[in-house]
């Protein structure tokens, strides 16, 4: 069931994923309050059966989808969820691969991760008993979240599915990350938490979200990779033509033996690492927010070169502020061109206000409408790449001189629109401190325009340059 | 009026600031909405008079308090906030001087900021009028918040007064530091925005802050210095006992030129600027969340040395990340001596977790009180000088297992105030895309009690190895 091509690829089958319709929960634990039973059963699309050898009741469950066995159901089982006890799976993976089950995440730990010459004979004892027939995600993993087909390990996570796949052997940073999509306004495709990756690792996982049609954007979290992949890896990034994003954990000294008590994995060294991922035009972040902000910013426009912006405030110092932290990145803010500059001073009139690049509206910004016509003329402009737009929450909350409230909202809005229309990164900054209730339905909408909106500009102008980076040299 | 003392230091005496019992704004604007003087008007504790020549009726405003001239209000005017045309400055200064108004803000722009050689002209000839008798912050500055006596620019601004002051040329600076303030939780003592700094300039209001009785911790937004202006910098610098910590607006070449038009600041050379922020442990950030952030930090805490962190997460790969971000920025998260992690042991129960530094508790963090034990018995230890700890959002949203959320919380509580009793900082992250609504009363609640909290790691990270080399440089 392993996959080989012409390059005489390692990589595992998992085309079957897209067609999962069936599953069982394995295990479904009464002190936990069947917590991942219940989880599954409230979303997931299709059947779900409860295993488990002595429960005949679960309240709320139907009784006659419990059975005792995997063995004892009588349609297909596609996939299964398994939390029981570490010395337990060895015979649920006989009956799993019986029954002709076709993937399975086992939550159950204490196998490679526990660090003991015992767990890892218990991880390799189960390889073999999987014979290659079952596919699996763990041990000490969550799986899969595949909203498309309500499949969720956990209650609340998000239903609308999206063109973005993450991989992270660490399921609490999927938890993290799946819960902070909604909020940040990106949808996933397919979510894997591998675990330990004793069957199915990065490399496998990697590959077929690169072939997967409903994913556009792939993230990575890994700690590791198991010796023997580095050239499957390189094979498939040679052909890969997604943008990947990796925050690669276990970088620094304490962390390499952190990650090594998480799972067992061997995260080397720091530096081989960044020029690998460099080398095949990956994008490397340092934090899951940095991971999550850049699948935003691509998610919005696209992949972008930012190397010239222009910068907007009502305020000329944190104006000021922005140009140096964005030259400090790297990036420019180069002055107008004379004609634009022309242009953009025709429409300001009020005192305080500054024409060039930084723009300062001061208090003309409340004339919202000048503010629009202004940012047509910069993104008009074929030396500037994009426009990064600071608006305090307090200016929208209590805007002074402003009678009709809903009509200076919708300008605004029309504002930020203007980057879609020039196909140009438009970004908003709403510092954090400064977002108000009474702003949040705003913010909401600016959200769901697909306008990337942050909070501190520390928060993505580090990125910026990084997207850059990535276009110029996928460009070529 | 300049105070000189035995190194001969050239800053003048504003100590009567604290006395401020009576005010006028001249120039409330009728096209404005009498913005300034409603403003004033909401929030002063004392007597506000309104100046206008040709205004006899201001709705909701007395009549009685308006005068044609400041020189025809029959009590004393200690301050006076002036909003007029710049060809009516010089006349209006006049009058002030006669009257003996001790400090005036001066709104108006179009002096040295228009760039021209007639605005310069008129900035030196209103300094001449003001006779070194009335005191001025600006023009083109917004003068002085000083929530004690209610003196605010702005409607809604904070009314608790804190131990904290903000020194900036830039006025929309102060007003997001001000509004950021409230959902922060830290409190000014007094804000000022000196705009050109025609006569009060940074090295006097820094003076004036450091021997404040009133101010505990400095902050500054500073574009330039004037020439000249350096030895008394220095001298005070060299008496000063106080924390500054100064965000350097024009670093960059584009920073540099936009901060000319700003403020006609020259703000020099980035790398000289560092040094002398080095040399007279001044703690220097990047960006004005940073300064805001440091504060916060300081006011919860004081002053502190964080070189050796514990780290602990529910997700053991967000812990491995936040161990990578840690020691990019030069702190340690050591191991935990063998007695420690002997003791922490005892406590851990279930699978998953980690006894070592980074602690993961997996999902046993839920068993709280298990939490509350281990964080007293990191903090006893000698070798570790505080803690940070994840705390995404949902868990607290949906905790699985927890009967009685409110004795949940509680506990919660009790573990982030374990900071407070081992006078250790005990920092925690609760991602800002895990907010969910259902917790709002609880991080309001741990924001009261001083303990910080942040939205994303690397907001306060690379602040913690500046407040620790500020810490050891003023114990010496």
């Amino acid at each position: 069931m392993t996959h080989s091509n012409s390059s005489n690829l390692n990589v595992k089958d998992l085309s079957f994923i897209n067609d999962i319709k069936s599953m069982a929960v394995i295990g479904p634990s009464e002190k936990r309050n069947f917590f991942f039973l219940r989880n599954h059963q409230d979303s997931f699309k299709g059947k779900v059966y409860a295993i488990h050898p002595r429960s005949e009741e679960i309240p709320g469950f139907p009784k006659e989808d419990i059975y005792a066995s995997i063995l004892d159901v009588p349609g297909e089982v596609d996939f299964a969820f398994i939390a029981v006890p570490p010395k337990l799976v060895l015979h649920v993976m006989n009956e799993c691969v019986k029954k002709g089950v076709k993937l399975v995440t086992i939550f159950t730990s204490e196998f490679s991760d526990a660090g003991t010459e015992e767990g890892k004979a218990l991880e390799q004892e189960l390889l073999k008993r999987a014979q290659n027939e079952v596919r699996i995600l763990g041990p000490n993993g969550l799986g899969l979240f595949y909203p498309k087909i309500g499949l969720a390990w956990r209650q609340h996570f998000p239903t609308t599915p999206g063109s973005i796949g993450f991989i992270a052997q660490s399921g609490g940073i999927c938890n993290i990350a799946i819960y902070s999509s909604i909020e940040l306004g990106i949808e996933f495709s397919k979510v894997f938490s591998f675990g330990n990756g004793a069957d199915l690792d990065f490399v496998d996982l990697l590959y077929f979200l690169i072939n997967d049609s409903e994913t556009d954007i792939i993230l990575c979290y890994i700690e590791g990779i198991k010796q023997g992949r580095i050239n499957d890896l390189i094979a498939i990034l040679n052909n890969n033509k997604k943008p990947i994003i990796v925050l690669k954990g276990g970088k620094s000294e304490t962390g390499i033996k952190a990650a090594k008590t998480h799972t067992a994995s061997v995260s080397g060294d720091r530096v081989i690492w960044q020029t690998f991922f460099k080398q095949y035009n990956v994008i490397e972040v340092d934090s899951l927010e940095q991971l999550l902000h850049t699948a935003r910013l691509i998610a919005c426009y696209g992949i972008f070169d930012a190397k010239n912006l222009a910068v907007l405030s009502i305020s000329g110092g944190y104006g000021v502020v922005l140009v140096d932290i964005i030259e400090k990145y790297g990036l420019k803010v180069p002055p107008f061109p004379l004609t634009t500059q022309n242009e953009i001073n025709k429409k300001l009139f009020m005192p305080g206000t500054s024409s060039n690049n930084p723009l300062d509206f001061a208090a003309q910004f409340f004339a919202i409408d000048s503010v629009k016509e202004i940012i047509d003329i910069v993104l008009s402009d074929k030396s500037i790449d994009g426009l990064i737009l600071d608006l305090p929450g307090f200016y929208l909350s209590f805007p002074p001189r402003i009678q009709d409230l809903s009509t200076f909202y919708n300008t605004i809005s029309e504002c930020l629109n203007l980057g879609h229309i020039h196909k140009k990164p438009l970004i908003v900054i709403t510092q954090y401190l400064t977002r108000l209730n009474s702003i949040h339905d705003f913010l909401l909408k600016v959200k769901q325009r697909n306008v990337p909106l942050f909070g501190d500009p520390l928060e993505f102008i580090p990125l910026l340059p990084k997207i850059s980076n990535y276009f110029i040299k996928s460009s070529k």
